[in-house]
């Protein structure tokens, strides 16, 4: 058990706080003879990277990511894979008056109940730093999985606006600041975004994440489930408070009749279904179509409009937050969604091969 | 790791397929000196029983549960407690037509896929009759908990009908067969439901489960988030497909202004938050208010209306499920969700418990 | 995490006590597909069985075992395996006596330390019916590791008297109650444990396994040594109080030239060790030699003689200690050491063909 | 599961090679709260470092620890604790000539076979390196513990040269390079391994750990087993072969009547044991009496002595390990011993909390 690892085979356990030296994460189980490089595991980080557009936090951090064990003349030698990220922009200056304060929305108060303390700078272990470890371990995750397959994330919805379907485009997402795939809404959300930070406020999102080329047979039913595991890793990063799968709440009101993904033999000779009601997953097992989910982030809490809050000493106060915050932290858990996807199948495909001995 | 336990200090671990002789679950790490008798089991067993309206399936159950161990002269030992519970209405040979044959919506395809064979009886491994050891377990789970913490569920959406939240009463779950709150909604899901039953088909639906009395300060930062470990639960459970923590997917359209949950001190002298967007948690760990969450269960595969298929020798057929299904089978996950509630808070109060010393 | 489970993939949560209604065991992640029934698994059970020989104790249980889960048309299909086996010969009225008593050399007064309660009857789960329990899972582990690999026990010392290893004969287990492998010394010890019962005494053993046709390359570095897991799983049976592999506590005197085995190119045109002085395992992985460990196994605490102690109400007392008991509890440990290298190589087969994906 | 990691709520995370840039360990699962600075933890590295004597390794290496988060003001936060240990003195070219060849004794061969590839600088992962990582997680276990709990090591046994018992006084230990508690043994010794070096050989040694202060009730039965642990921990080391508990394998030769540990009422009007046969653990719980055990290393695999083997290619060779090794690697298991004794106790510490809500 650990509150601070993932995963069974493919075992990522992340540390580090926003305002400490640095932070990392190990990876063990990595199979052996895969080839990996800072670099292959920089492309990743450089897509979380904060301070790339006017809409992410201006906090200047590189993340140059740093392979300090488990990798020896350019391949994986199957022994754990540490990975570590040095903190080089912390102004923890800017915590001080936080500091005996609860911030709402925040971990703060939560925090100081259950320790009895809390490093308060910059929200210490609940930073969303912590979640550049998790995109470097899912540039190992995507080693393990290999070229044929593919994911992908995408944003889907800023506050109120979500895309236009029929304009969905894969490669519309790396043309704007939010991965957004649908030209037209990016537009609207630039202004929707800007309006929203200079009411000093922020806004919520969804994001989604596609895996193709996920092979059936993925997962395992009851405890096992490939969506129970993909659901608890997306509720993990920080700020989500909602996940599904396939038609996820809108298969509420469909009757089995509409929902039931039909199949019948394709014209190469194989299985095929005829819809993804589903999501690709059955019974928490992968069915062969593109794995589809989805999971909404909260507005950032850090905002500069005044709330009304408590210190640790029982005083009533109006907390605003300082400091250099992301208007809508939905953004930059696109590629965070995508690492948590990524290390979910790594992890499932170790476990399949472990029980059947195929892939 | 275990692809059929769940939980680290609360541990369950459950067996048995749909026309086994038997299922049953082993409940290890159970505090000890805990009075728990087989019909305090009984209780909630009954609850999830097939069987008790027109609207579940008509499979005739008596779910009788035998503790088998780690209980001595009515308390608790602290060794493993093991659970048994007897199949006796199987009628296998209502599965002999889709032994080959695969249903859509149902595991069938993938577990052939991925296992080589499948136990065709009725779903095996995949039936919801495993539920019933969820729901064993879960009493053990509320025993653990004590009585100050009360968990409720209740159904709260069926097919495309929501219930009328100003109409919200705990105790009209009891007096409807569908644990609904809303008595008018109750008597409209009912006419509702069985026209969807004539016309050989099923609905979704979605569930809202409440924990009242937990202790801030449950749960853990990153992986070991309360929430996380509620989203895996809930979507452990057949048929789920979507999750949500307090304001869910409606915080994607939420101002930070709007959901952040600000504190005063209460009357009482102790913190007190003005509003629960958040669902009962913040930064993974509960901060004292109701821990709120609500999952959507897709309608239930096994519908009369025929549908396109193919079998294990890749031929194309027609799939009817006859057999006797839950045309809703949302109505019978209502004491499942409460289940795994209990399963999820008792571990984390074991887990805090241990890393703190208190409660 | 758990404290009645063993292994990760290849995983064994036992459950029962000595007078309950039943004991048994769920193994989780068996492969599917291995052809396996009631009868295969008798057969081991039968070995541990007591009643036997007059060596052992009297008690008379036929350890039926009952495949409740997990086995389809004889075939594992990749769900857990539930095994159960009644208790039918419990003569709880014997413990009486004991019920207040702390028995030396048993767990009577740690367990009401720790729980605060205790099932007094046999020890409840601390009697050695419990591996009853790890003897059927470890016929289910040999399935899994198939019949390339062989596993034999032997009892090479009984109190003082050791074998002879020049007489050493694996085919003599088999013709003495004893499992020993060297017919002189066998009957040594009929004699030798006649006496020892006369006096209303018990004795300890030394057990040695073997397991042949482990391929080179299963376990790990570090925490997952082969060896580590051998010892906890060795250690964890009733009564066991050391372990060794190899040359084993030997090796201390030994100097560097004489322990190293050397290696040559083979007859076969494959490597070849010269000596196995580690006892097939190097740096925690297989060598693909023979596996050799052994394990000591204290004297039978529950003797005829009276021994001083206290009660539970803070009483001195005598404790002389009926009931139908082994006076040499190293014998039938014989087939319990079997089953649980087993367990462990079947957990590590797995876990090697995870992470690399070759057997 | 994780093959890197060691206990479940202390949970010990280890990574890095020999000739890596640096290695460390996570420490999850620290109850917030306690004081701790990198100066604490140094002093139980200086124990272990090379370099301290002519009987250790010449190989210079401050091993300075550094901590990397999870600290915060000088105390715990409950968040991971990353300790990081830079490697300065790594002379990788020392082992050019051995790149290809498999060094008896060593973890060359079976590295290659399971994992296709090795990291051949300094035996890679498998280098005694690691165990700096080990004594550091130690030092905070003992924080864990507190100061009620005195956990000591010794060196027993060198070569064929064991201590004399009558003249054992811990405070020896530290005023000579062997941890030896017999003074006049430690000069035999001295004597001893300078021929040893001489003869480029090498020597194994037995090492004695205890742990006092523990208090009666820790550990569980069945694979929860304190002992089972602590074999598996001691075990785990590189180049141990045996562990024992109490009598260990003398335990084989004793009677029932002899090894009972008999009870009576102590002056403080306490249960007391009057021996301790059973090394203070009984049916896997501790009894409150000390806690012993003991742990054989084999001779140091690396000698100047040559030896034949094989290389990569399957061509026959002989091989002279060079480089800078321990004459007596045993000498720097003693607080590798004592850190993993530490570390086992501070996990069954949380393991018991988290279950009975007592120390």
């Amino acid at each position: 058990m650990s509150h601070n690892s993932y995963g069974h085979l493919f075992r990522v356990t992340t540390w580090g706080e926003s305002h400490g030296p640095a932070l990392g994460c190990v990876v063990d189980g990595m199979p052996p003879g895969i080839p990996v490089t800072e670099d292959e595991i920089q492309v990743w980080l450089d897509r979380r990277k904060p301070g790339q557009s006017r809409f992410t936090t201006q906090r200047r951090e590189p993340d140059q990511v740093r392979i300090l064990s488990g990798v020896f003349e350019g391949v994986t030698t199957g022994t754990p894979v540490s990975l570590m990220i040095e903190n080089t922009d912390q102004r923890s200056k800017d915590y001080g008056e936080i500091k005996d304060r609860y911030r709402p929305g925040h971990a703060d108060y939560v925090y100081d109940v259950k320790y009895g303390l809390r490093d308060y700078r910059g929200g210490g272990r609940s930073s969303a730093r912590e979640t550049a470890a998790r995109v470097a371990a899912g540039a190992l995750a995507r080693k393990v999985l290999g070229d044929g397959i593919v994911i992908r994330g995408a944003l889907v919805q800023v506050g109120p606006h979500a895309i236009d379907r029929s304009r969905f485009d894969w490669t519309e997402c790396a043309r704007n600041p939010f991965w957004c795939p649908d030209a037209e809404t990016a537009k609207l959300w630039e202004d929707y975004l800007d309006s929203v930070r200079k009411d000093g406020d922020s806004v919520g999102a969804v994001i989604e994440v596609v895996a193709s080329g996920v092979p059936a047979g993925w997962g395992a039913p009851i405890y096992g489930k490939l969506d129970a595991d993909l659901a608890a890793a997306m509720m993990s990063i920080n700020a989500v408070k909602a996940v599904e799968i396939g038609e996820g709440f809108a298969a509420a009101a469909l009757r089995g009749s509409e929902n039931a993904d039909e199949m019948r033999m394709g014209a190469d000779g194989r299985p095929q279904f005829l819809s993804n009601h589903a999501g690709g997953i059955l019974g928490g097992i992968s069915t062969g179509q593109d794995i589809v989910l989805r999971f909404a982030v909260k507005p950032t809490s850090s905002i500069l409009q005044p709330k009304r809050s408590i210190d640790r000493h029982g005083q009533e106060v109006e907390v605003v937050t300082r400091g250099r915050h992301d208007p809508c932290v939905g953004i930059r858990a696109v590629p965070v969604g995508e690492a948590m996807m990524a290390a979910v199948l790594a992890d499932h495909f170790l476990r399949h091969r472990a029980q059947t001995g195929r892939r």
